[in-house]
């Protein structure tokens, strides 16, 4: 998937790295430590790694400022992980594709679509719709009435965006992602459950991401919103009307129960869940699998379930596991006051037996 | 997407409630009390937010029957809960949709499709199967082989029925739930993991509402059974032959194991599992992300992981808090008795060192 | 969906089995021991439903070989789980399925597809893919630009194959599974959350089985790896670069974060969560929910959140419950010494009040 190399000067000059080596160099891919042959370059972009970077094979490498001992040609950078991300798209550039709307796709007479958009085969657009500038949709994509897609977003194979969705511009949402579903609304009338109609919508800003068969629920009134840059990774689950703050991080299979505001920067590990009508402050971050039933403050980082601080939260981890050694601890305790008490003569305490 | 409005007194009529306020006021739709202004009207269903209610710009208000401090007029309910609904209804009614089957969609010749359904563009229905009158099939639909579909159910974008679903009336599936997929069964044989073949069906009565990206597999033999009225949310799994009971609700991402059985108004919250083979009477409660490995007595509300009876979960969970504590609380004990006892001449206990 | 019926002497031939009863006795299907009837044959492969079997109003049995006090034929064999395997595939034989592309499947002009594999209605194949002899694309199924799909495999309803996705022989791939989204990989900026470009592929070997909107991450480079004979439930998240080790199951809703690693014949229960960078080794067992933070030893098992090998878990998890009582009994032992240390004229400890 690489195009033809590039020489090291070509490189430096544009990451705006400081090369240490022979500009005239040529490498013709990117690869990790372990795999990258003298024809590559490679990167270190965490110290950690530093003993690996030293044992590669890498004809090249991508490095911190301040790392001179590597086996090759390096490209001196302040911001290393940054001048990563420029160097993959330096060899591995977006295709382009070219615009129009496949014979096969189903569009509405009345959608709007942009003649700079791409629409993929067998994809559905219904009426109202409207199709940003530079859109890609990708095969057996569902948009709905009324939906609208902003300028340059991605929807990737077997999307589904309801009525009432819409993404703001440079939105990408991975393949089977299900935007706009009916939140889960219902009231017991005493006999059965009553479905509460469910009017609202689904609002994403610009640069969110959206992970492979995530769900995010319409509101029953308004919008469920996902602030921008915030990004979703896979099998998420957002409830209806919640609201998640700018440049937030949900890992992969979160769930967020209805009516639940995270603020910005908020940091989900995988698995966590988060109660219904509960708030999050600005920066909270929550280590995997938490359980977190309440509000919690910003900036404050919280572990288990039900969440707790996370120093705390360790603390209680690392003192469960002595937790049967304490059982009998405390039973040996018993014993010994046992004795004690009879020796003075003092009434000895009745206890359950063990 | 609300239509004109209507007056206090026809929606007065409408809910069957007391109106105190003007019957000719007219408003134009329903919103929540945070958002409504003068020409909507709102409601309090939960007097928890009677200080919202008496904040709200709404016109009017939806209230229980002894709420009277409301700045506007109230039309006063015995159930507020299931008016709202109604409430709703009236001002969002369902959408007309014109029967037939879209001109894209694949129907086998031996499918018997009631000239009442809507078949969207792109759909696919496999031989033999029966969809009912008035069922709506949206775009991009899977049926399959002899699979059914009751009267007024609703199928939305993408959704996948295999061979051996039934469907009874009114059942709503959201988009991207999987029905009718294999059970997980596997026998390992000394070197590899054959597939035990999954020969039976799934049952699906009136009323059940399925949520998007859920995925209830086939059983073995027989029928993976969900009850009449239940619900259940999105990515939730339901493995090879559960049964679920009647108007039992599943919050997302549950997993129910193969083979176990919930009762009737069983309510399991959000990332709760359940064990394979394993029995929940009727009425459990499980509290969010519990684990349930055994049986559980009708009635009983559970949590954790192992989920324990409620009560006891939540003292569990507030003692383990404590627990750093606790080892320090016990340590100083120990050395305490130390003390005594060489007072005392008694022995001193061995101790392993902390 | 049976066929017609069997004599006992086909069937013992068929499964090399044992008979004790009538060869010429006739049974129609096989079912399970409380639903089988006088002309079906049920199954004894547990010994723990042994008092299920002698009630069986089944007409025959399948039993281990030391079973002989069944009310009916029995036909013995060794290994009686391996055999019904073949039993159902006798009354369930797998449906021939004309081959060739169906007309309103979407097929690139350079794509290559084996004469004898079938295409579903409405799937689309890419550019330059591949479709091997005997695959099976059921309706509606994605496969992206040079995917390659070997011998034998099975792609379900609404699967997406991106680009970069090779799959081996007899793969099975569920409904809505999406194999090949960009893996979860961003680097903020000080400003926003900038994509690390995903530009590495999905490897899935042979005779591997994929669950029902399953997630499975390109990686960032190189390939994301499950190995041969491995068993994947539904809803199951697979991070980027990770691999998965030979004939290891992984049950529903487990999440494996990026780039960790698993051995052969690790199993993994529902809803376990993997952190990133983790090694478990050959044969570990991570009972259900359990989330590991880190590495874990071949043949290990384990149990909680954090996992602990699997004997402490279930220690501690007998210790919780009787932490509430734990505390109260420290409560008592430390007045006891306080009237102690009184009577001695000792110095009475400090306490915080509980």
């Amino acid at each position: 998937m690489s195009t033809a190399g590039f020489t090291l000067g070509e490189i430096a000059q544009a990451l705006q790295a400081r090369l240490d080596g022979d500009p005239g160099q040529v490498v013709t891919g990117v690869a990790p430590l372990d795999t990258a042959g003298p024809d590559q370059i490679s990167f270190l972009t965490d110290l950690r790694y530093r003993d690996a970077a030293r044992a590669s094979r890498a004809g090249a490498f991508l490095a911190p400022s301040e790392v001179n001992d590597l086996p090759g040609a390096v490209l001196h950078c302040t911001a290393p992980q940054q001048a990563l991300i420029d160097l993959i798209r330096l060899f591995h550039p977006a295709v382009p594709v070219p615009s129009g709307v496949d014979r096969t796709a189903v569009v509405a007479p009345d959608a709007r679509i942009d003649p700079s958009a791409t629409v993929g085969p067998l994809s559905v657009i219904e009426s109202r719709a409207v199709i940003g500038p530079g859109v890609r949709m990708h095969a057996l994509v569902y948009v709905g009435p009324g939906v609208q897609v902003g300028e340059g977003s991605v929807l990737y194979q077997h999307v589904t965006l309801r009525e009432g969705v819409r993404l703001g511009r440079r939105v990408v949402v991975h393949a089977g992602a299900v935007l706009g579903a009916d939140g889960f609304g219902f009231a017991f009338d005493g006999t059965a459950h009553r479905k509460v109609p469910q009017v609202g919508g689904v609002l994403i800003e610009d640069d969110v991401e959206v992970g492979a068969n995530t769900t995010i629920d319409r509101a029953t009134f308004g919008d469920t919103i996902v602030r921008r840059g915030s990004k979703i990774d896979n099998l998420v689950q957002i409830g209806h009307n919640v609201e998640i703050g700018e440049h937030s991080l949900l890992i992969a299979q979160v769930g967020v129960s209805g009516s639940s505001r995270l603020g910005r920067g908020v940091v989900l590990a995988g698995q966590v869940g988060v109660a219904d009508h509960v708030t999050l402050g600005d920066g909270v971050v929550a280590a995997a699998q938490s359980g977190i039933p309440s509000d919690v403050a910003a900036g404050t980082s919280v572990f288990g379930t039900p969440a707790r601080p996370l120093a705390l939260g360790r603390r209680i981890a690392v003192a469960q596991t002595r937790l049967p050694e304490l059982l009998q601890r405390v039973r040996a305790l018993e014993r010994q006051l046992e004795q004690i008490a009879t020796r003075l003569g003092l009434p000895v305490p009745e206890r359950a037996d063990d």
